[in-house]
């Protein structure tokens, strides 16, 4: 319904994409739809599929089970270091699907845009998209645009559907974590969330602090590759680490122990935490993941994430253990114990 | 990214359902973002594929062509005689695949919520979808849910990503069409739309008609069994049947001719668009499908329509001529003749 990206080849004005603001006519399925599409999303994810123009696109076959996943994205501000929202809208489908074993192939782009959005900031988005697109290896291959009333939105919010596939034998499940696996990280935490915040306006501070936001199906491939026993991945967003490590124990019925000496956190960020207050175990990452293994694997499979760039400080950061209550607690660099909880309330909202 | 729905089992309060309103803790990824899907959506969607709790849903390996389609959804109001946004949702895309020829099977859903949404909306509007995912066999695979805080949304906006089966020999194209194919459409116009706009409260008018919300994927299977030869389909959403009839034109480089006498609309929408001065040609319908076939099968797919409970009403409303200006003209009742143009502006904003 409500027809998605077409090629409509129009004779009249182009749009003024430099100064050119979104009005209510971009959203309403007529030629100023039509012409948004043309001058604006097609060429910048140019595909076969996407040219069909029709309200559907049509894929060759797949050979593999079938993997799904949706993200909804409404980080604010738009852009911050490292990255913007059309990054994180292609990143964070690709990754839901590669966490999970599956290759990711295709992409859907829902976009809700406010009225008044400079054509200029959407430029930017759709090109960043087309971007992390082609650096991921999936195809952007259909797309929906809706615009509402100023006030009714804030900017513009960007959903996106991937679609994969498992390759035979490949069975991650949250709930194959066993006690004396082994839990890996594939890099410092907490540095997108850390890096969206220090670009809000009323708590902006200057940092060095950059997104980590990368499409991880490379990674996640070359670790399927190095351990075909692998138990499973999970990428620590919003909720960050402490969280992931807590819904792995809910799906398993096993508990977790990590060490806080172990886990790797820049300097920058362990300082900006401190300053605001905040705990990186529960910050956003949006190019990092968690992989458990059994224990004999875990070298191999630490050296595997160290050899591809995006796993380069990986680090073994604790085990699963034989306690069916399912609490994460964590070795304190003091030797004592505390408990890691799902996270409660809110951290940093709009974060993703 | 962002962790979607989950199964996790809590022993805390549940939600208060009946007087609770959504607030930014639904939207974090912790305890209260896992409720909110153990209350709400789980229970409503439950299938298998959800049931997983991983980051993404992995089905069977599917047998065929791979159609993907997306639809943004933002109507105001977000109910209305004859649906909800949550249909609309579900049936939206649902419509989007089976005008293609596929047969929809695995729907994401992506909830963006307003802090302050009352939780009671959410639960008519999730078991809205619940119920029209089951009339059209899809299944509700995977989903996100962020909120965004007050006044940075409207209520909730809901985006669904659809993925279906087109079975061997199906293929059907917007650029299919050809000088002398008959033009058929399923049944009356512009009821959705007129239903929307009847709730508006600025413009709230008292009348019976209802939206004509529905999935036609059962009709679109029994079409493409009567007529294999059949050219292309197309719902005619937001833009009506003005706005599709060009976009098929200018795919197929084609002109065409509809005759006004045979378009079938009610008379009450008819009097509705006569008071708002609405053209009929271009309001949303949210269950209806244009069909083009050679001419000699016309007489039997207008049959075929007829006998299924979405199409009693169908007609033969035009034709396709050889005039490669792709424009469409309109017979009227008066005898004379008048160019149906694109879409220009937007007649209804958030109708869809």
């Amino acid at each position: 319904m409500c027809s998605p990206m077409k090629h409509p080849i129009f004779h009249g004005r182009p749009l003024d994409l430099k100064h050119g603001r979104i009005d209510l006519t971009h959203g309403a399925g007529g030629r100023a739809s039509a012409q948004l599409v043309n001058d604006v999303f097609a060429p910048a994810f140019d595909n076969a599929w996407l040219a069909q123009g029709n309200d559907q696109a049509i894929m060759p076959p797949v050979a593999g089970r079938l993997a799904m996943s949706t993200d909804c994205h409404v980080v604010a501000p738009l852009f911050f270091p490292g990255g913007d929202i059309g990054v994180l809208a292609v990143n964070g489908t690709v990754n839901d699907l590669a966490v999970g074993g599956a290759q990711p192939r295709y992409l859907s782009a829902g976009f809700i845009l406010e009225e008044g959005l400079p054509l200029d900031d959407l430029v930017r988005i759709v090109q960043s998209m087309a971007r992390a697109a082609r650096d991921a290896g999936v195809q952007i291959v259909t797309g929906d645009t809706k615009v509402v009333e100023r006030g009714k939105a804030d900017g513009l919010f960007i959903t996106t559907a991937g679609v994969g596939v498992v390759p035979q034998g490949v069975e991650l499940d949250g709930g194959n974590a066993r006690p004396g696996d082994a839990i890996l990280l594939s890099g410092h935490l907490a540095e997108h969330g850390l890096a969206v915040l220090s670009q809000r306006e009323n708590i902006g501070f200057d940092s060095s602090i950059v997104s980590d936001c990368a499409a991880l199906n490379g990674l996640t491939e070359q670790l399927l590759e190095t351990c075909p026993s692998l138990r499973l991945m999970r990428d620590p967003t919003r909720g960050g680490l402490g969280n992931a490590l807590n819904e792995i124990c809910q799906q398993s019925g096993f508990s977790m122990r990590i060490w806080e000496e172990a886990l790797p956190i820049r300097t920058t960020v362990r300082a900006a935490c401190e300053f605001f207050g905040l705990d990186p175990l529960y910050i956003a990452n949006e190019g990092k993941l968690i992989a458990v293994c059994a224990r004999q694997d875990a070298p191999a499979l630490v050296d595997a994430m160290r050899a591809h760039p995006l796993g380069q400080d990986a680090a073994l950061i604790g085990e699963v253990t034989d306690d069916a209550r399912g609490l994460v607690r964590m070795q304190t660099s003091f030797g004592g114990e505390r408990l890691v909880d799902w996270l409660n309330g809110e951290v940093l909202p709009r974060i993703c």
